[in-house]
């Protein structure tokens, strides 16, 4: 790669003298000087080192993105979303880690961003635990995070952005509900994630409130590392075995996201049950296959366009101001209903809807 | 986020004493000072710029990589196993960059991941044009490229990685042929990739072989730019709608991913018709999900994690050895069955088959 010295011993200057040309001090120079220190930039190819220069600015153009997996697809598709509005609104890249959802991992690659001059990073992460998190702060990272509320019992070191997951859960019950669903269960990988903490919350309290002959409960799957988050049709297909098993059986199912419900209605059919006949599904995410699997996946949908853009946003900002006080932005999802719901024992019925 | 002069204030040295530790050369420091500084580095929570550092070496532990879109899934995963495989042997981050196919935007990221002083990337591209690659690499970049063959007509200056696409189109229309099929057609987007090329020859070189009763035929869908690589699902939807019409109609479908296929089996099925006793269906790629939708889809299977190694491996030895001679590197996919192909106007019976 061509660099500055190239271009001067081509144009025959000294190197100053094409920093010069290149930083627009070049007002008392010799227009053939001028004219053979272009020459030369543009014969070689040579393009100033961006980083080179950011570093004395302070300012690398790079947002770091930490992410479970993009393999996700609902990952997949956010990590799409923020790229583009990074890009398109501010011209920055992404440098996107997936992490596993393993802390150690997320805590080194958060140590790896700060050390390659990285000043920004939307942390997608669900775990428990934001030591890590507020480690790499106090390094001087600016975070906003998704999928996690502010504590209240301690002060917020960071931005906080998050889909209403209570309300996703509660609009996910209250579909079956209205329905005529009367035994009801969530189905999700074993282990407690703040997001599944709450869309339980939303979910058991909307059954607790419909009355005393709905009952609720939730199917954890325990597949132990072999259920990444590649693995979730996987694990919604071994959860609909042990469905198909119970007695009395759910006739309302909620999957804590897409993949997995998709992976639930695939082994309910290898059981030999129909949905939604014999048991109805509702899906998280709105994921885009969602809409072409059979039956089409009733779901819930977050704005992932309002999301992206508000991290994003954020994100910058918090470059530019890191004494801002932190807050947290809470995005209602909304149900979106397909054909994988209908009423206990019938087929789907288009117009029987009260949603 | 502190910097090494901050360090040296609190330990009350000078920059270069910090520098010498940092470096190892403080033999002949006091040990006094040198726990001084050790401490201050600790209680700072200090960390060498990468970068910086990098700069000094020409090193910059990032490879780029250039996708269509990781929102697709085919092309998520794959992002997913390049990531893996650069940190877990290389420790080197990837800068993932979403192109949409437009050569305009391909074209600025390559110039840009230049700036940012990264030395290799990886393009996942399919574009007939390679000449934008070509002009980064006379830049000085290393670039591997995945999807596309070396061209014979002149020398080539990057290593390419591919799956064979001819055998994949032709283990494609092969396994309906085997089933009985007669009349097979092949469904893609609306516009020529050297991938898609690749994979109609094959497909077309398998029914023509076949014998004068079997005729194939390309069904090219033409969204205009309403079908990204977000939109896969909805064209195979519309293109159901014209298989549908058509008379004859085709009983065998090709489709040139599996999302596209996806889409097909949801189109017809809201024709009326049924996968496969009225059309059998076959994908390409064994994304995750193919496996749990209705019926589970008989798709033809690229070894991703192989082509994952190679790309990372050339790209960075190429970044120690630039002038290693360009090479090409095709990977054979093979055909994983499913349940979206039986013989005409039979349904799927797991024993006929003769693959």
């Amino acid at each position: 790669m061509a660099t500055i010295q190239d271009v001067a011993r081509l144009a025959n200057v000294s190197v100053s003298s094409v920093s010069n040309v290149l930083n627009g001090r070049a007002e008392r120079m010799r227009q053939d000087t001028y004219a053979r220190i272009e020459q030369a930039i543009e014969k070689l190819g040579y393009r100033p080192n961006q980083i080179a220069r950011h570093l004395k600015t302070g300012h690398i153009p790079i947002l770091g993105l930490l992410v479970p997996t993009t393999s996700n697809p609902s990952f997949g598709q956010l990590a799409v979303a923020i790229e583009q509005v990074a890009q398109a609104k501010h011209n920055y890249r992404v440098l996107v880690c997936n992490t596993y959802r393993d802390k150690q991992l997320e805590s080194k690659m958060l140590d790896d961003l700060i050390g390659l001059g990285i000043r920004a990073v939307i942390v997608i992460s669900s775990l428990n635990d934001e030591r890590h998190i507020e480690a790499a702060i106090d390094k001087g990272l600016a975070v906003v995070s998704y999928d996690l509320g502010i504590d209240p019992s301690k002060p917020a070191k960071h931005d906080h952005v998050l889909p209403d997951n209570r309300l996703a859960g509660r609009l996910a019950a209250n579909h079956l509900i209205t329905h005529g669903h009367k035994r009801i269960a969530f189905v999700k990988p074993k282990g407690a994630t703040i997001s599944r903490r709450e869309k339980i919350e939303g979910f058991l309290g909307a059954v607790g409130e419909a009355g005393p002959e709905y009952s609720a409960q939730v199917i954890d799957i325990d597949g132990g590392s072999r259920f990444g988050d590649n693995e979730l049709g996987q694990l919604g297909f071994e959860a609909a075995q042990q469905i198909a098993a119970m007695r009395p059986r759910p006739t309302g199912i909620v999957a804590v996201n897409d993949m997995t419900a998709i992976g639930v209605m695939a082994g309910l059919r290898h059981c030999g049950l129909s949905v939604p006949e014999d048991v109805s599904v509702v899906g998280m995410d709105n994921v885009t296959v969602s809409e072409y699997v059979w039956p089409p996946l009733t779901t819930v949908a977050t704005p992932v366009q309002e999301v992206a853009e508000t991290m994003v946003e954020q994100a910058i900002a918090r470059i530019n101001e890191p004494g801002t006080p932190p807050r947290e932005f809470s995005f209602p999802p909304h149900l979106v209903e397909r054909q994988s719901v209908s009423a206990p024992g019938k087929p789907f019925q288009p117009n029987i809807s009260s949603d």
